[in-house]
């Protein structure tokens, strides 16, 4: 159970694998794992809820590794998810790059906080 | 800007360039990319809302185009944070994949929910 | 410190109170409180993510009185948020009251969770 | 269907009403509930995520009428949540006023983040 090949199509083996030797898959369904990454997700914002933009840039390395882990599982989950719906999660990511590059002309975007919420 | 190595890596340079492009760097705060998490996991979450289980794991091949999509944010926003905080998601899957191991043994959580959430 | 009325408007004063008394103030801006919302969601989540709908019918006493307060929360930081933006929550509530009788006629949504969900 | 009392009690009323109108108690299992809470707060957040902690203070009129909808949709689901799984919400927001009276004494943690932070 190593990551050999540090991918993602490694680590939704090692997931696979994992859930089957506890018997978990009745539990991973899509509905479900969509709500197990809002919690993880949560326990992300936890960390920065009562920070400033400026203090959340500039943890310190206690507070990263408490962090990481929380990055760590939303990644998890959402290789899980990819997995049940039989989602390339890079090929997604491509074709969601693409529609971004046309979406957002640099020229049009460029610097505005409005016009970057208006936009997205 | 194509993911010519499908990896984590790949990506990270391809959202950092993507927001140096458009002066959007100002807005990429931990902070801030915590809370686009939310809401692009939200939008995950609103496909399976009113579903059953059972209904979320036969998604027709249209309601999967959208699901995709979705997916795909969630894994942009997470390398982007990772990047700005200069975590590598990948490192960190592996020590949350042996806290995990060690945690959860097959013989103790097996095919239990209750035992499951317990766990958790 | 009592909610002799038992109204949103007496909670809002105690709040504001509860949040003068620890000086507060200073983390309650609007963003922040968004992200207390979502940590509190979060949590209730968690309470249902692995349990089916039948079993979230059916909590037992000790369930539903630690989600209670989980309710609570959600409750609290609403109105905190609401009174920070000045907005009157149920004021807001009578508007989208109007806007939902409208939007799904009972004629037209009845009783579909496909038109239930587009509808949405 | 309007709201003389002003009150959760008859909010309560209202949305039983309204779901039973429509046949979608079927869909409010709590489960689904509190999915539907995560998509409005994460809706809520989407007007903040982007702006700094001052503009989230000091909002536009327009964009005031838009948030004030979002913060009504939280209301009503949280009431219907509540009413399905029999809790009365504000008796439970009583018990939490007084555990955190308890938990965060002013002289405690009046005015830190960080102790605001661990207290929490």
């Amino acid at each position: 159970m190593t990551m050999s090949e540090n991918t993602l199509e490694e680590l939704k083996n090692i997931l696979r694998q994992f859930a089957l030797e506890r018997d978990w898959e009745q539990f991973h369904s899509p509905k479900n794992l969509s709500m197990a990454l809002v919690a993880e997700v949560a326990e992300l914002v936890e960390h920065f809820q009562w920070l400033t933009e400026e203090q959340s840039r500039n943890l310190t390395p206690e507070k990263i590794a408490e962090v990481e882990l929380e990055i760590a599982d939303i990644q998890m989950y959402l290789v899980r998810l990819a997995d049940k719906l039989k989602v390339d999660v890079l090929a997604a990511v491509e074709k969601k790059l693409a529609i971004n590059a046309e979406k957002y002309p640099p020229d049009k975007v460029r610097g505005s906080s409005k016009k970057y919420s208006e936009y997205r």
